[in-house]
């Protein structure tokens, strides 16, 4: 009986196919798939088992390698960010992997360090391995990209606020993220608002600059002062310390990030000052970290599970030969108590 | 000449290699491989953009599925971890991905969310994707890889604190760790410490609550409260608050994970006591997040880079018929404010 061949004799046949598991373990090959792939339906517990038992007998591989080659897909998407353990590019990253996973799709994960020359490397490396699409938060806004288009891989830029011809690309407003926040001080009676901006390499004002300078136009206001220094907690320690130090010391800051705002508590709090009450602080992001801060951060929300979704979906897209599109996102402003508020 | 041939001609008479492509840059294919994948050697600009023009004028495309198949590599390495966003383990990843690189290989993350069903099913896709080793922070103390074991799969346990016999494993000496941040309590001379211990399924006693116990005894002193809650900020949190109600309220707590004490510090600040003063706060893990909470925290620090990178030459090991073994590393403890000292 063939499905009674043991693994030695298959060996001397041929490599075991998903037909044969079928047979040994008397269910279809639809339901060895399932098994192999964790999905998409779902198996009876004894009917995986059987599965299992028939894959083990038989010694069989599905062999993704040669799947790849026959289907043109490795059925993996690649990841590309500047540092996985900032928190916004963890909740994104863990955020996209559960989106491609629903597709299908195993998802390669490198990180750049904010370097021009290795972001290029793995985009090489990528391209390389014929990952079926690429999600790039880059260091620069109009990345190069000619090894991934002469490949016909599709890409899609994160973090990115503005329209870059030619790509497909997502973001939030933040122009619009920032006014809300510099809003919600100047409503706490605020006329002195500082802003503690981060750092970039475009060479472009950011958009929460912009949305801070509006907010404060609008309201007939001055500006506060201005300091530029990463996105990180460090960057915001310095930055917290050269607006506690300036001439005229705003009552008000908002932090372009929530690791920023972060590294600026710390600042404030080690000045002896009482946050809100000498110093209240907005910022931008709304990853988990925010909520735990003391006090907890009044901050600008990204919907990053959303926004992880469509980029997914935008490299799907644009493999079926969609046109490259900007997609913009809306922020809410989530308020805690570093703002004032009760 | 050969290396003049048109990308349509080359279409006809099968797949352009990569000796078309050293011929047409007038370099020899080792470079086109340096190119290609981002080293090991350096290029020279002007070669590599040789190489690079090379490559988009034939429409080379190295095939990684073919080299897969070849030579029996994906040339990839799969990462399970219970959720990237948790600070410790996208850290850790990080790391993973610069030891992988190193040595050639992609990574591919997928999270289990700590849900034992889904993280059998990332491992059974990572063995359908035949990847060259899987690097597992299991829910379980002795998961079930069997499916790795029957595609030839080697494996390494990351985060262990005993020897799971016939598995490769690391993990740092919990208990020696704990211990060291409970003695340096009690010299600040606390007599009641408490203990905000992490919850698992595993069923066995966590080192660090081994360690907490044995410090006290070593001293002569009697256990504080425990309470066990989940290692996250709102578990630490939860925490906090049952400690800081208890009849016998401590003056000094350990917490078992970073993310725990900041949880934990936000209940104290909530309740309007000081820290250190009131109660003093020393934790595990030695995050980035821990040095800038409020106040900064006294923590016993993983060996992050040097624990991912033995993690990565364990699987390169175990290919090569090395022998499962346990590796174990040191903690030592980073000394800031949270436990009383200036």
């Amino acid at each position: 009986m063939d499905s009674m061949t043991s693994p030695a004799t298959q060996a001397t046949r041929g490599p075991v196919t998903r037909k044969d598991v079928a047979r040994y373990a008397g269910v279809s090959t639809a339901v060895v798939s399932y098994v192999v792939n964790g999905g998409p339906k779902k198996v009876a517990p004894a009917t995986e088992a059987k599965v299992q038992d028939a894959i083990r007998v038989l010694g069989y591989r599905p062999n993704a390698a040669a799947r790849a080659l026959k289907l043109g897909s490795s059925e993996t998407l690649g990841l590309v960010v500047p540092d996985i353990s900032n928190p916004f590019f963890s909740l994104f990253s863990h955020a996209v992997e559960d989106a491609a996973a629903e597709l299908g799709y195993a998802l390669v994960l490198s990180n750049s360090d904010g370097n021009l020359a290795k972001e290029r490397r793995n985009i090489r490396n990528l391209a390389a391995r014929q990952v079926d699409g690429v999600l790039l938060a880059s260091v620069l806004f109009e990345p190069d990209l000619e090894v991934l288009e002469t490949a016909d891989i599709p890409s899609v830029l994160l973090n990115q606020e503005r329209d870059a011809p030619g790509f497909n690309s997502i973001g939030v407003d933040l122009a619009a993220g920032a006014r809300m926040a510099v809003e919600h001080l100047i409503s706490h009676g605020h006329t002195n608002i500082g802003l503690a901006m981060g750092t970039n390499v475009s060479g472009n004002t950011d958009g929460r600059e912009v949305g801070w300078r509006e907010a404060l136009q609008d309201a007939g206001l001055p500006e506060g002062p201005i300091v530029y220094h990463p996105f990180t907690r460090p960057g915001g320690y310095l930055a917290g310390q050269r607006l506690l130090a300036s001439v005229n010391r705003p009552t008000a800051i908002f932090a372009t990030s929530d690791m920023q705002a972060i590294g600026l508590l710390r600042a404030v709090h080690e000045a002896g000052l009482s946050i809100p009450g000498e110093i209240a602080v907005a910022s931008f992001d709304g990853s988990a970290e925010s909520e735990y801060s003391w006090p907890p951060l009044t901050t600008v929300e990204q919907p990053v599970a959303v926004m992880a979704e469509a980029a997914v979906a935008a490299l799907v897209g644009a493999s079926r030969g969609e046109k490259p599109q900007h997609r913009i996102f809306p922020t809410k402003l989530h308020i805690r108590q570093s703002c004032g508020c009760p």
